[in-house]
């Protein structure tokens, strides 16, 4: 399973993509798409498209997880957020992808074992958990995150699925 | 030059045609995309983009006006329609239009005659404006006023131009 996982902003949106086989995780790649804040607005929404097509195209993701955005500033930032967070998120859809979102806290516990990790411990264990990923900005790192949160998530569901299965003597 | 009006929300979307030859206006469409809020962000996206390509495939406008959206209510709610105005406004660019955004007041202005008009006078005002486009919701009305906006807009700076034009004696 390949997740792409999603960090979005009008300025960067952090993107990852990290592979998952049973519980094992393995690094693919990583970046973050830039938008010129001189552009008009619905440029730069599409350039933000643009680029995650290229970086869906190149990679095939299967699945996709977006952080849910915490609104915690003032209505007019968190309208523009929302902005670039709904082309990203439709763009992952109509590209086939499911599209799971987790909250912020869900991310850190997941990466880090604590809900109220900074964003320099979780970028040192996503270089732990993650070898090869090396220094990306702080954008990729949360998506890296973001996709390692799934990515477990899922091998957990799993594993309790195949432990409920054998428990009950189902055929597997 | 067919103006296509916009008024995005995530739940409902009004849209609306406008044809402008020189300075007079005639109704083409209107409507309003409708989401169903028992979905996923996600999917209620990909449904509004999939509404707004159909609308743009039958009526083919040139050009797109969005309102500016007024930040007056919590940051949650604005997250959340900022998700359905960037798909829309995505949506609008990536066919090719050029996507105008105009503040509440200048539309109200620009119909009603006032910048703090209500709703019910913008919708009995583009009734006047535009002989056939009969009882719609009031999304649907909200984006016609826009396009009526936005097509006064462009007249008017068109006016301008010939008669700066003529004053200094240039070819017309």
């Amino acid at each position: 399973m390949l997740v792409l996982g999603l960090d979005p902003g009008l300025r960067h949106t952090g993107w990852g993509v990290v592979e998952a086989v049973g519980n094992r995780l393995r690094f693919v790649a990583a970046g973050v798409l830039d938008t010129d804040a001189q552009h008009d607005l619905a440029v730069r929404l599409v350039t933000l498209h643009a680029g995650l097509i290229e970086v869906v195209a190149k990679y095939q993701p299967t699945v996709a997880a977006v952080e849910e955005t915490v609104v915690n500033k003032n209505a007019a930032s968190s309208l523009k957020l929302g902005h670039a967070r709904g082309v990203i998120m439709f763009t992952a859809a109509s590209a086939g992808m499911s599209v799971a979102e987790y909250p912020s806290k869900t991310v850190k516990r997941a990466v880090v074992g604590t809900g109220a990790a900074e964003k320099e411990q979780v970028a040192a264990m996503i270089r732990i958990l993650l070898p090869g990923a090396g220094f990306y900005r702080s954008d990729a790192t949360d998506a890296l995150a973001v996709a390692v949160c799934h990515a477990n998530r899922t091998a957990t569901t799993a594993a309790i699925g195949r432990s409920m299965r054998s428990s009950i003597g189902g055929a597997t």
